[in-house]
Parts: C-alpha cells; structure tokens; sequence
C-alpha cells in the first residue's frame, strides 16, 4: 500500500468524533437543498429563509480549516474524502455513496439518489449515472483510494433509463497493463443494470518510482 | 420544434418573477454546502447551526409544488429545468451551468466550479467532468432540450487534470443517423481543453412518431 501522498493518519476515535460532529448537519443541509428545489413560499417567507441561512453560513465560516481532504484513517489507511461530492460525509452535494471494498477488489455501494439528482421527469440525470460510475471504478482501479490514479478514459453505456430512489453502483478490476488499470462495473436498480461502465485509470507520473 | 412533452408553458415575466425570488435562496444554500464542507466550529455550534438549518427547511418545505421540471420559457420553448443538477436555479447541488446555444447549434457555458467538486486536492472530480459534459452534449444533441434525447453511451477522454475555478463546456452535434445523434464536447480552462467527450443520444421510441 502506498502512504506517500503526504497525508495525515488520524485515529479512529477522532473519525468517530468528527464524524458523529458532522454527518447530521451535511445531512440536515441535503434537506434543505431538496426544500429549496420544491418550496413555493412566497418572497417574504423566501428572503426570510435566505437570511436565515446566510447566518447559519456565517456561523460555520467562522472557524474554517484548510483542508480536509488529506485525512486518513488510520486503520484501513484509505482517505477519507470528507469533501468528495459522490462519497463526502461533509459534502451536501454527495449522495453520499458509502464504498464497500471486497477482498476480491470489487468495490460496491448501496445508495439512493433523490429528485436532486433528477434530469428527465423521474428518471436520474444521465451525468450524475456518470459521477457515480466514475467513482466508484476509481475506487476499484485504486484500491479504495490508497493508490493514485486517475481517470484516462471512462465509457458509459446507458442501457435504459435509471430511476430516482434505491440503486446499486459496483465496480472490479478487469485487468492491469502497466500504469494502466481497466476497470468495469454497472449501476443498477432492483430489475437489473441500468448503465455499463468500463474506464482506464492511470498511475500519475510522480507516482510511478513509488511502484 | 416537437413541444409533445406535456410541459406548462411559463410566460416570460412569470419566469423573471421566479428567478428573482429564488435565484438568491439558491445561491445561499450553495454557500452554505461550501461553509459545511470546510468548517471546524465545536460541537454546540455544529448542532445549533445544524437546527437552524432544520427550522429553514421545515419553513420552506411548509408550502411545496409536486413539479418544477415540467415549465417550459413561453419565448424559448425550452424547459426551464429548474431542479436540473447540473443548470438547475433552484438546485444548490448545480454549479449552476448556464447554457448558450448558438445558431450553428453549438452549446457552451462558462461556468466556475467550486471546492464543492473537489475529487483529488486542487482537482476537479473526474466523474464532475462526466456531469458537466453529458449535460452541454445533451443540450447540444436535443436542441436545448426541445427535442427529446436520451444518452445512449458517451465516452470522456481526460487528457489532464481540471483544475477547480473557471472552466468552459461546449459541445456541438458531429452527425444524424435515424433516431441517433452524435455529438462532441470539450471541457477547458484557460490553458486548454482538459477533458474531450463524444456521445450518443438517441430519440425515444415514444418521440420517434412525433418527427
């Protein structure tokens, strides 16, 4: 496993603690992001509510931290993503996918997708089916994000449509051809796979001595 | 112009009525998914804010529409896709995307993304790029969305990383052949193209009658 990102380890105890701290506010903020696509207030009740959360911002800007995406938990050593927008536990604009990462590489995810995520009428918006495609056969081809790559080429075959609500995202290492890991998976819903995906994902350069 | 869709059709002064009491709101909430991502405040300010963001919600959520993705722009005829993740207005998860569409049919938009689309540190998340540009091919392909398309594959070659800040998105159609539209798209910053898409689109069986 490769630790040469220059990332910081942190406990398992402090996960727990900032994770307790903020998955239910990124969670009560993803309900607000669905309040405000679908709210027919009228213009009094819509300033109130915008001044409302224009404080609530202030609040949270008022002690800010630099980073968060250099974290790494110290037992699994993966990332933890905390501003990803397909997987972030802090990031409203993630679903959030929780990646589970199987012995045999394959990596799955078990999520569900709400009117936010919605192109055409009831169905999920075809580049979000790509959002969550393309992470999760980057998680896959990088071994949950302990070893960098990034995304060459990924194709997306969108065999029917996808519907909003309950879906399942999986992905597995076909094979490895030098710095170049083929990776495939599907997104699916109860009935079957709703889009294919296949991507080449790529050592970068600085990583390439750290073999 | 097929307008078989089902849409309301919106008169243009209702629509600037809309976006004044909205477009505010959203650009708020976006702030606030931003405030979210990056703070550090302690664990009572965490739950008070997280309150307030609670009580906003249940104020707008106490008057909702069933619909926002059906209004069509009574000038444009184009849907006003409101609730679109990727242009949507009154979607805080969309950059927002505003679309161009030229009279040779080519689709751009300039747009900016934020720490909110972060994958890898100082980098725009791969499968981001796939949201951004399976929308501006499908604008493209469907005429601004006036001709019903759905992707049917689409293929995203990164050929460098995309830095987060200003970026622009631009597709046009490469070919027609029976139901099956072909269109090409980049995805550039300000030293070049970083990320190259061509795609698929197919009319639905239930539009092909329509012409």
């Amino acid at each position: 496993m490769s630790m040469d990102f220059g990332f910081d380890v942190i406990s398992a105890k402090e996960y727990e603690r900032q994770r307790v701290l903020y998955e239910p506010l990124t969670a009560a903020i993803r309900n607000l992001i669905d309040a405000g696509i679908h709210t027919d207030v009228d213009e009094a009740t819509a300033r109130e509510a915008q001044a409302a959360v224009e404080a609530v911002t202030e609040l949270l800007a008022g002690k800010r931290r630099t980073v968060t995406t250099t974290l790494r938990h110290e037992d699994t050593g993966r990332p933890l993503a905390w501003a990803n927008p397909a997987v972030g536990l802090r990031n409203a604009i993630a679903p959030p996918m929780v990646i589970h990462h199987e012995d045999d590489g394959r990596a799955w995810s078990d999520f569900s997708l709400s009117g936010a995520y919605e192109g055409p009428p009831g169905w999920v918006h075809g580049g979000i089916c790509a959002l969550v495609l393309d992470h999760i056969l980057g998680e896959a081809a990088s071994d949950g994000l302990t070893k960098p790559k990034f995304t060459g080429t990924i194709t997306l075959r969108y065999l029917r449509g996808t519907p909003l609500g309950p879906l399942r995202a999986e992905a597995y290492i076909d094979r490895v051809e030098g710095v170049k890991t083929f990776a495939r998976g599907f997104l699916r819903d109860a009935d079957g796979t709703t889009v294919e995906a296949e991507g080449v994902f790529i050592q970068p350069v600085w990583a390439r001595d750290a073999g």
